[in-house]
Parts: C-alpha cells; sequence; structure tokens
C-alpha cells in the first residue's frame, strides 16, 4: 500500500515536529487534538522551526508557504481520520488517556488504517487490543525527529510482520534512520542505553564520588561531546527522569531518585524552568573554560 | 614543589602516550620497562605518533628532535627514578606486579617524588603501602592522552590532600582536563559510565531486543557519534571488556561475558585482531549508508 495521507494525535510538541516533518516530505497531514489552544500551540511551533530553517537556508519561503498548505488543524475526529493511510499517536504519556484514544479511533478510521503509537516508555501491546486491530498496531517512536533522527519501529507480539519494512520504509521517507526491535522492550533501544548512563552518572554522584561538574567533565571531553549527563537531565527535564527513575527498584536509582526530587519540590525541572543541575540560559558546562 | 623530571614505569602504549605528551609539555623525561623490546617499541610509538602531529602541522621537525632529547629509556631502575620529581605507574595490569613494582620503587626513589599509578581498573590503595609512602602515593589515570584528554586523580583515604592541586596543575600542564574523585571508585568517573552504556548494550543484544547495528546506529544518530558501543568496544578490546565484565555477577553480565568468551575463543578481539563485532579495517558501521 502506499502512504499518502498522515493524521497525527496529539498536537503537543513532539507530535507538532513529527507532523511538520511529513508535510516536508511531501504526506498531507492532519493533526488532532482536544483543545484548540493545543492546536494553536501546534501551528505556533511549526512557524518557529520553519524561520529556523528558512534562516538556514534549508527552506524557502515559497517551500515553507507550500509546506504549512499541507497540514491541516482538526478538533473533530472524523475529520482527522478521513481517508488517513497512518495514524501516529503523540497524546499524553498516561496509559488511561492513550487506551482510550486508540477505542475512539479504531471505531472510526477507514479499514487501510495503520495504527502508530509514539510512546516513550510504554509497549504498543498495552494499548493494541483497544484499537481493535491488533495485527496492524506497532509502535513508531520518534526522538526530537530534525537533530535526533532514530525512529524505533517497535512491533509487540500481534503485529503483522509484513508492516516492518512498509514503517522502515515510511520512516527513511521521514529523513529519520529506522531501527527495529525484534520484542518489546520499554525505552526501546536509545532510552535503554541513555538510561543507564544517566543511572551510573546519578549513582557517582549520589555515592559523592565526583561533583555535577566533574562527571560531566569526564564524559564531554572524552567522547567530545556537548554536553554530559547532567546536562542531557537538564534538556529531557528533571520531572521526566524522577517518572522513570522513581519506579526502579535497586538502591542507587532510589537514592538518585530521593535527589531529583529534592530538585522536583523547589520547582527546578532543567532547562525548562532555568534551573536544574545548572543555571540556563547560560549553563557553566556551555562555557569556555569548562574543559580546561 | 616544582615538578621538572617525570619517571614512567612501564614503556607500554599508554606509557609511552604520556611521555611523549610530559616530553612536548617541556618535562624532562625517563622511561623505564624491564626489556629492551619494551623501550624499542616505545620509542617506535612515540616516533610514529610525532610523524602524525608532524603531518598534521602541530610540530615542526626540529620540535620533533627537541621533543625526543628530553626523553630518555633506560632498563636501570637506579637511572630511571635518579632525581625524579613524579613517578606515574603503568605497568601490567596486574595486581602482584603492579605491588612488586612498588615495592622495588619505594625503596629507591628520592624522598621528594611522588607516586603516582595510572591503574585503569584498580585502586590506589592496594599499592600505596606497598610504597612504603602511602601519604605521597594517588592514581593520576590518563585514558588515551591525545584525544580523549581526562585524567582521573583518584586519592586513596591516606592520600594527603595538599597533592591534589599539585596533580590538577600537572594535569593541565600535560594538555589534559584533570577531574578529581572524592574516593575510591573502580573505574573511576569515565570507565563506570562507560561499562553501564556497555552493559545495556549488551544485554539488548543478549536478550535478542535488537542487532548489533541497530543498536549502534541507535547510539550514533541520536547523539552524533562517529561510533556506537559494539563499535566502542572492538576499540577497546573484548578481551579487555571480558576481563571486567565477567567477574559482574549480576544476570545480564553473565549473559554479556558468555557471549564475549564466544568471540575470545574464535581469536576476534576488536580491531588489533581484524574481527570483533566488525570487521576491520574497513567496518561496516563507517560507512556513508549505515545511518541511512
Amino acid at each position: 500500500m502506499k502512504i499518502k495521507n498522515i493524521c497525527i494525535l496529539g498536537a503537543g510538541t513532539l507530535g507538532s515536529r513529527v507532523a511538520l516533518q511529513a508535510a516536508i516530505s511531501g504526506y498531507i497531514v492532519t493533526v488532532y487534538d482536544v483543545e484548540q489552544k493545543s492546536l494553536d500551540f501546534s501551528l505556533a511551533t511549526m512557524q518557529k522551526l520553519l524561520g529556523q530553517f528558512h534562516k538556514s537556508g534549508q527552506l524557502s519561503k515559497g517551500q515553507e508557504r507550500e509546506v504549512l498548505g499541507r497540514i491541516k488543524f482538526t478538533l473533530d475526529p472524523m475529520e482527522a481520520v478521513d481517508d488517513a493511510d497512518f495514524i501516529n499517536e503523540s497524546v499524553t504519556e498516561e496509559a488511561d488517556v492513550k487506551k482510550k484514544v486508540w477505542r475512539q479511533f479504531g471505531k472510526i478510521a477507514p479499514k487501510k488504517t495503520i495504527f502508530t503509537t509514539n510512546t516513550s516508555y510504554m509497549l504498543p501491546s498495552m494499548f493494541a487490543e483497544d484499537s481493535g486491530r491488533p495485527t496492524r498496531f506497532c509502535a513508531f517512536h520518534f526522538h526530537d525527529v530534525f537533530y535526533s533522527r532514530v525512529v524505533d519501529i517497535m512491533p509487540h507480539p500481534g503485529t503483522d510482520p509484513s508492516l516492518i519494512p512498509l514503517l522502515e520504509d515510511l520512516g527513511r521517507k521521514l529523513n529519520q534512520v529506522p531501527v527495529t526491535l525484534k520484542k518489546e522492550n520499554p525505552g526501546y533501544i536509545f532510552n535503554t542505553m541513555l538510561m543507564a548512563l544517566i543511572g551510573a552518572a546519578g549513582k557517582l554522584l549520589t555515592g559523592e564520588v565526583a561533583s555535577i561538574e566533574d562527571i560531566d567533565r569526564s564524559w564531554m571531553v572524552n567522547f567530545h561531546m556537548p554536553m554530559g549527563p547532567f546536562g542531557i537531565l537538564d534538556s529531557i527535564g528533571l520531572d521526566t527522569a524522577w517518572h522513570v527513575t522513581h519506579k526502579m527498584p535497586d538502591r542507587a536509582s532510589v537514592a538518585f531518585a530521593a535527589l531529583l526530587k529534592t530538585y522536583l519540590d523547589q520547582g527546578k525541572l532543567g532547562e525548562k524552568t532555568g534551573e536544574g543541575f545548572y543555571s540556563y540560559p547560560n549553563p557553566k558546562y556551555k562555557a569556555q573554560d569548562f574543559v580546561k
């Protein structure tokens, strides 16, 4: 089958970025959300990104208009899925919300539609049955679409295997590098490794082995990377990190979750609140003398 | 005190690189080993590196000669430590060998000498007493000196704290970024985090979640890095990785050590043997289409 019409459920940051990339790649895109202010946010997010792409010479003003011309925003579920070949769901990361959305859209979507969830830490098998079409259901997970261009393709045990090559092809057309999981795994591939790195950094900190700065410095200098684990945590958001960490049973995770909680209680969630392990907009780790 | 004369014990790859950097930084360097062929290897290693620095325009031929003029090679322990202000020990990574070396050199080094070990996975407290001068003893650990320019400064509980600023200063003069540990930790800072990353990658592989290639791809593309965990493992050496992993008690490490052992048994130790997770000199992950 040929994918032409893409429907994005959930007009948050990631959903908006996926929608924009899909329109840049030439697809007809419909963005659905339950509130008008979410759709307004989505359009503003896209316009800001297009402004950056224009500035860096990636897209002309004419191309910008064409791209936006391929995107429709709607509060109407029927309009959202009308003739959709492919749905990517990016609604709130709560199981009950996702289940409800899939029960609703599973009923009204055309027979041909492929169902995918963009969940970060849940598993497609949690929603596949709710959609009413488990064989057509798979996880299709983006990172940030434009800088980190990996798309994870993660089937659940009931996914029709013939969907996989189709999704790999779509991933490439969306300018992503597809990676395919052989089985379900919370956190896919990259987040599993990233959480291990962050867990080790957290253990070094809570075990009072080294300072935040020296831990980041070690990573940055040895790997020539622009940030270390605590800078990465600030950009992910300390609330998200706590959300993942506080359920882990091992002693190091418990200690690190407790430390994260002290930041959360002070409203320090990282870059987005201006304060986390570092202070923004000019965190210490970006200073020239940090790695000297 | 002012450091002028540096003694390097052990003329292997890392010792030779530290010695060369010390001479480039203007220190008078003596390289000691027990076999002439090791000293010959050391000089050849340095000449190869100097050739690269000359080619890239970092050093002139005249400077090369000056640098080599500051380095002396010797099989004589007395000559090695004569007037040494600072010793960095890089002998074989075996506790008994290191203990023996420190018992020997602790007796003959001048009173002023600072003792440091460049061990990768052992702790300075294992050898401090053998040196006879535990307060003057500290770990001073390099990564690869020229690309990964972190030097770990790791005191044991008996190290005189006044040594630390002196070693931090020396680290900077050796063109490294010093990071200081507040207490002993096997693997220092960076290797602790790297082993956590590699452990998570190993678990994804032995758990049959994804392929070697897709695991590496996820890391490389999301972080814009030139290699992923299995590429890194090939460059570290699968024997070294097995050495560290096979002692860990958790189920994932046991499974990964068992997998590494199947490579070792076939003589596949990574880049140095031409075969590991990838084949060299042109591993798949370096191909242009690997991240497409």
